[in-house]
């Protein structure tokens, strides 16, 4: 059995709220939400972090961005605004080690903090 | 003459330090950091945000983020982590409309907020 979450979520072995979902990519709630709007989208293939990344990844990545947009939109976002978030190791607080993009919104954000 | 900040940097109009440059993209430091690393990276094409990005577009953002992980490592934050960051409209703060993504480390980020 794999022992990563979300690649359990992507095969269907995990129970998550599928979001979106196509070849490359897959969307659903994180589990701890920290705003009143807080998608995950996360490429399907296992790629532990931006430190894995290479050139011939950019179009994947950028797709996740584009997914994202979408799904700000479809959440009503687009003009109230929506942060768009990568984690990668500790002190930025990745808690999964599949590359995954937040998309955060629903409520003003600050960006200075502690 | 261009009012977009950004575009003046791109085009050597108006003052920064460039960390790096291609034929699609350009970094250097965020004047106000909030990190003791605090890069932008940004499309040398203007682009005001992720509401405006296309399919077409997810290469050019896709290597926006391997170009931040190039210099997350140059900085030394390979190991300590990073965040990666595009924020869009007024709930996120965007205060430059120009599309740019920071690269923030050097220090422990929260990722909940008040």
């Amino acid at each position: 059995m794999n022992d990563c979450i979300f690649c359990r979520i992507i095969a269907g072995e995990a129970p998550a709220t599928i979001l979106y979902a196509d070849e490359q990519v897959t969307a659903f709630y994180d589990i701890h939400p920290i705003t009143p709007v807080h998608i995950l989208v996360v490429p399907n293939r296992h790629i532990e972090s931006v430190n894995e990344v290479e050139e011939e990844d950019a179009k994947l990545l950028g797709h996740l961005v584009v997914v994202a947009r979408h799904l700000a939109i479809a959440n009503g976002l687009e003009r109230r605004g929506y942060r768009l978030v990568i984690n990668t190791g500790p002190d930025a607080g990745q808690s999964v080690f599949h590359l995954h993009l937040h998309l955060i919104g629903g409520r003003s954000m600050p960006f200075r903090f502690q």
